[in-house]
C-alpha cells in the first residue's frame, strides 16, 4: 500500500504517519518527491486500509499497489490448475461443455435434453432446481425433486451434474446430489456460502457477479479455497453497463486477465452473458478464442416453452452446430498458445 | 409486456405469436404500424418473458411496460408507511439518525460510542458482529460476543439496535438480540435470507446492491414483503461506477424515483456511498435535502484506530455537528414538501 | 508514477527498468519489500505512461499517484474562484440560477421566458441555439437567429445568456452574442473547441462529460486554462449508469470531490441529471445542499410544447418555487459552511 | 413509441394524451389492460419524446419501441455494405488488418514499421498525425508534418492510410492526404465533424465512444450517411465499467449486435479495448471469432521507446505472428458462417 501525501505537507505530519504505521507492526519506506512524498507500506494492504490514514493531517489518499490474493494467483501456483469431475478433466486437453435447460421441469424432459447434449459432445449437465428469481412470484424452481432428476439424468447418461446451490444450510443436500456446486452471480459475495461450500472438497463453478472486479472474483475463489477446497472452477457471465440491447456485457477481456492473474481454470456462460439466442453460439466460438477452457449454455427442445429464460436457449440442433464449432475453434486456439509458449 | 414484430414481419408471424400467447392464457391486442407491428400482451410480465416468444420468427424484441413490484408499490399503498422502532419513527416527523462503529470492538468501547451518539441526537446504534469482508483474511466481526455488547449498549442508553445479518441460518440468533435486520449490498438478491427475515416482523433495513437497479431492489423489498414482514426500509449506500474518487458513487436520485414508486420510507447511507470522511457530512446534508427520511453513518472517537472502515469514519466531533446539521435540513425540507403538497 | 514490480522479479529486471527511466530522464526511487518491489519515479505521468515500461520483462503493472492537473488544482490555487458575467459572480455569495428554454424556439416566447425567470430571480438566461442531437433528423436549433433572440432577451431583462457552442470555428460567430460559452457533455473532449474557447476570456460553463472521470472533467477543464482563460465554471450533468428509471445518475458526489481538489466553481444541471421534471426540483435542492454554487435548469412556460427536452423540463411556476428554495438552502448551507471553517 | 399510463389514470386523461397527439400529427392507438393503459403512438420517436407528454397528468413514462436509425439499418440494406480502400475491400473476403505506431513520430521510423506490417499482411498503415490527448502537456502530435510521413509510407508501401481527424476545419487538409478518416471515441458524437467529413465520400472509421450505446452509435453512422457519404466503417474499441485491470472493457457482443442491426461492415480495435500489450492479441482473436470484419492494433519496432500508448503496442514480431492467427480464425469463422447460412 502507498501513502499518497498532500503537496505541501509537512514533515511533522509525514512523520506522524509514519509514526503510527510503524506503531502498528508495518514496515514503512519514504519517497520524497520535488511535490509530492509518498510513503510505501509493507504488510497486509487490508489492514492497512482499516486503519483511519486517510484521515491524519497531511494525507492525500492511499493507494494499494499489490493484490490481495494469494491461494488463487498464478505467483503461488505457476502451473495452470486442472480438476477433474468423473471422468472429465475441466482446464485440460479438450474443452468443457455444460449444457442444459435453465430450470429441471421433469423427469422425462430432463432425460431426453441429456441424453441429446450428451451426443452432441457435452461432459456436464447444468439444470436449476433452486433457481434465483428476482421476483418472488416467479417460479422458484423444483427443490429436492429436481435433484432427484439431476441424479437420474446422470444414471441414464454418465454426464457430470452441476446445478446451483443458494444458502449454506443446503449445501450437504445438494452436494449429495451433484458433480459441481454452483455459486450465481448474485451469491458471489455471499461469504457464508463460499466457506460453506470451502468446507467440502466438490468442484465449486463460481460465477462472477455482474459488477464485480476480476479482483473481488479471485478473493470470492480465495475464501473456498481458504476453507480447504481447491477446486474452483471461474466463469465470466456478463457484466452491468448502460448498453441495452444485450442484456449484460459479456466480458472476454476477463478470461485472458484471469489466466495472467491465476491458475485456475475459467469457462465462458454466453447464454446469461448476452441473453438473446440469436448471440450465444457467436460469442460461445469468441469465449473459446479468447482462452477459456469452455462455456456453459442453456438448451431446450422447444425454448419457447421452456419456463425459464426461454429468450436466451439454445434449440439442440442449434447447440449441436456450437458444440462441433467450439472443439475446432478449440483446437485451434491451444495450437497458437503452444506456438507461443515455445516463442 | 410488448412484443415489437420486427419490420416486415409477416402476417403469419404476428398470428403465430398472437396464438402462442393465448394458448398461454395471456390477453393480446394487436396495433399495426405502417412501419412496425406491436402486440400488447396482457399479464404477468415474468410469465411472459420466460416464453421463447423473442426466439420466434419475425419478433424483433419484447419491452416491458409495467412495473413487477407490487405490495412495495405506492398504488398499491399511496400513504407513506412508516415504521415504528422502539419509541422512534422511521418515515416520521424528525429525521431517523443511525450511528455508531463499523464494527463492533469492545463493550465498553461500543457504550461510549452509543452515549456519545445518542447525546447527538441519534435514535439507532449501528455496529457490525457479524462483518462481509472481501477478503477471507480480513477481521470477519466478533459475532454473538458483538451481539450481546449491542444489546448492552441497549441497556444503557435506550438507543435501538441495526445490525447486520448475512444468513437464514442465524436470523433467529440475530433477531434476539437486535431491533433491526439490515440486509447489506452484497446481499440484497440473497434471496434466501430475504425470504428468512420476512418471516420475522423485525423491520428490516435494505441496503440497495451497488449494482442492482431501483426495481431490483423494490423487488427484493418485495420479497420480504411477500412472505409476511411489510417493515421494510429502504437505504441507498452508492452505485459502483467508473469513478475513482469517490469509493461508490452515491445515487441521490434513488430517493424521490423511490418515493415516486413506493411508500416505503428511504434511508441514506452517506459513509459508504463516498467512502472518505472528509465528504460524509456533505452528503449527508444532500441526502436530506434529496428528501431521505434520514442517514445512517459510521462513527468513531478514533477513526485512525478503528478496526475497519477507518478512512470513512466521522469523529464524534464531526458527527455532532453533522446530525444538528440533518436536523436542520430536515425542517426546511418537510417545509418545502408541505408547500408543494398545497400547490 | 509508481511502477509495481511481478513477485519474483530478478534484480536485473528491476535494474533495467531503473535504466531505462534514468535515461529518459526521470527520478527513481527504489524500495523493496519482501514480497513486492516497486520503483517510484519522479517526474510527470504522462510521460511515464507513455514509455512501454509495462511491457517490461519484470513488470506487473504502472500505478499513477499524482494528480495530473496544475492550474485546475486547488495545490496551485488554494482560494475559491468566482467569475464575473455581468453584474453577476458565480462562485459567490448568491447562488447562480440559470434558466431557460431547452432549445430557442422564436423572439417572442424567449423574451417572455427571460422576464419570467428573471423576476423569479435568474440572473442567467440559458437557451440553445446549435443544438447537439443523436439523431440527424432532430430539429438542430436555429442557428445564428437564435443568437439574435438570446441578445434582444439580454436587451430587454439584463440577464447574462448561457449557450451552447460546438465547433471551433464558431466561437467567434458565437462569442458575440454570449456571455457564456457552454461546452456540452459530448464535447467535454472535444480538445479542438477546448483549445478554441480557451484562446477567449469569455466564461466558459464546461459541462462534465457523461462518463467521464472527474480527473478528465479537470483536464478538460485546464485544456481551457492552458491556452490562458481562466474563467471556466464546471457543471455536473449526470453520468450514465446501468439505472433506467433517471436519464442520467446526477452524480453529486462530484460536487465536494471537486471542491476538495479544485478552486474552479461548480454548477450542477439536474434538468439533464435526471430527466424527468418530476424529480428536478428535489434534485436542485440537493445539489445546493451538495456545496453547488448554483443551479442550471430548463423551464418552459408550456413543456408539453417545447421543441425538445419537454419531458425534463419545470413549468414557470415550478421553478419559480424552485428558485426560492435554492436561495433558502443556499444561505443555509453557507451558514454551515462558515461553521465548519471556524471548527 | 409508447405511452404508458398510470394504474387508476382517469378516461378524461387519456383522451387528453390521445388528443394532444392527434392535433400533432400523430397517429394513436388504445390499448387498455385490466390494470394498465397504454397509448401506442405512431410516428417518429424522437419528435414525440420531445413533446412534453411525460409531464402530463396520470402519464406514468414513455417507452420506445422502433430503431431511430434508417440508413444504417439493416432493415433498410439486407445485405452487407463492403467498402472499398485502394485495392483491399473492408468487410470481404479477407480480414481487414490495419497496423501503425499510435502517434507518427519521423518518416524513416513510420516507413520501417509500414514496410514490417505490410510484410505481415496489413493492407491499412495507421498513425496519429493530430493526437486526442486528454492532457493539454502531453504530446498532441506532428500535425500536417505527420500526414506527410504517412503519404509517403504509403508511396512506398501501396498501404492505405487511416488517420485521425478531430475538428471540421481540417476535413479538407486530412482528406487531401489519407484514404480513411478515422473518427476517435471521444468524437463520436461530434455532430459538426461527422456533418463535415459526412460531406466527402472518403471511407471514414467511425469509432463507438467509450460510453455510448450501439444505437448511439449507429446514429452518429447515420449522420454521416444522411449527408451522403455511405462509406461507414463501425470500429468497436472498448467502453468504460468499473473494472480496472484493463483499460477499457472491450465489448466483443457489439459485434453480432451490430450485424444484426446494421448492413455496416464492423472492426475491433483490441489495443485501446484492453490497453495492454499483453491481451492484445488473444483479445483480436477473440474479436474475429466474434464475427468482426477485422482488427486495428498499434505496432512499434520498441514499445518502450514510443512516444504514446507504449503499455499497450505490440512488437513487429508478436504483430506478425497475430496477422497469421487472425487470417486462420477469420476463414474458420467464415466457414461457420456459411454453414450457418445453409441451415
Amino acid at each position: 500500500m502507498i501513502v499518497v501525501m498532500k503537496e505541501g505537507s509537512t514533515r511533522a505530519e509525514i512523520e506522524q504517519v509514519m509514526q503510527v504505521l510503524k506503531q502498528k507492526g508495518f514496515g514503512v519506506h519514504l519517497s520524497e518527491g520535488t511535490e509530492q512524498t509518498i510513503v510505501g507500506v509493507i504488510g497486509p494492504r487490508d489492514r492497512v486500509r482499516e486503519l483511519g490514514i486517510e484521515n491524519m493531517s497531511g494525507v492525500e489518499k492511499l493507494v494499494p499497489v499489490s493484490n490481495p490474493f494469494k491461494l488463487a494467483s498464478r505467483a503461488f501456483h505457476p502451473d495452470n490448475t486442472t480438476i477433474q469431475v468423473l471422468d472429465h478433466v475441466v482446464g485440460g486437453e479438450t474443452p468443457t461443455i455444460i449444457a442444459g435447460p435453465c430450470s429441471v421441469e421433469s423427469r422425462d424432459g430432463l432425460i431426453e435434453i441429456a441424453q441429446a447434449v450428451k451426443a452432441s459432445g457435452a461432459q456436464l449437465l447444468r439444470g436449476g432446481a433452486f433457481k434465483p428469481r428476482s421476483s418472488p412470484y416467479s417460479f422458484q424452481g423444483l427443490g429436492e425433486e429436481g435433484l432427484k432428476y439431476l441424479a437420474a439424468a446422470r444414471e441414464e447418461t454418465g454426464l457430470g451434474i452441476v446445478s446451483e446451490i443458494m444458502e449454506p444450510g443446503l449445501v450437504e443436500l445438494v452436494a449429495s446430489y451433484v458433480d459441481v456446486l454452483q455459486i450465481g452471480a448474485r451469491n458471489m459475495q455471499n461469504f457464508a456460502l463460499l466457506k460453506a461450500v470451502g468446507k467440502t472438497q466438490k468442484p465449486v463453478l463460481l460465477k462472477r457477479g455482474f459488477s464485480n472486479t476480476i479482483e473481488e472474483w479471485l478473493m470470492s475463489a480465495e475464501y473456498i479455497m481458504a476453507e480447504g477446497n481447491p477446486n474452483v472452477i471461474l466463469c465470466e457471465r456478463g457484466i452491468r453497463t448502460f448498453e441495452t440491447y444485450t442484456r449484460n456485457t459479456l466480458d472476454l477481456n476477463a478470461v485472458p486477465v484471469v489466466q495472467h492473474l491465476s491458475h485456475l481454470p475459467v469457462l465462458v456462460d454466453p447464454s446469461h452473458g448476452v441473453g438473446h439466442a440469436r448471440y450465444v453460439s457467436t460469442m460461445a466460438r469468441a469465449s473459446i478464442a479468447a482462452g477459456a477452457a469452455g462455456v456453459i449454455v442453456e438448451v431446450h427442445p422447444k425454448p419457447e416453452e421452456a419456463w425459464s429464460d426461454g429468450s436466451q436457449t439454445l434449440t439442440l440442433k442449434a447447440f449441436d452446430e456450437m458444440a462441433r464449432q467450439v472443439r475446432q475453434l478449440h483446437e485451434l486456439t491451444k495450437s497458437f498458445q503452444r506456438q507461443e509458449a515455445t516463442m
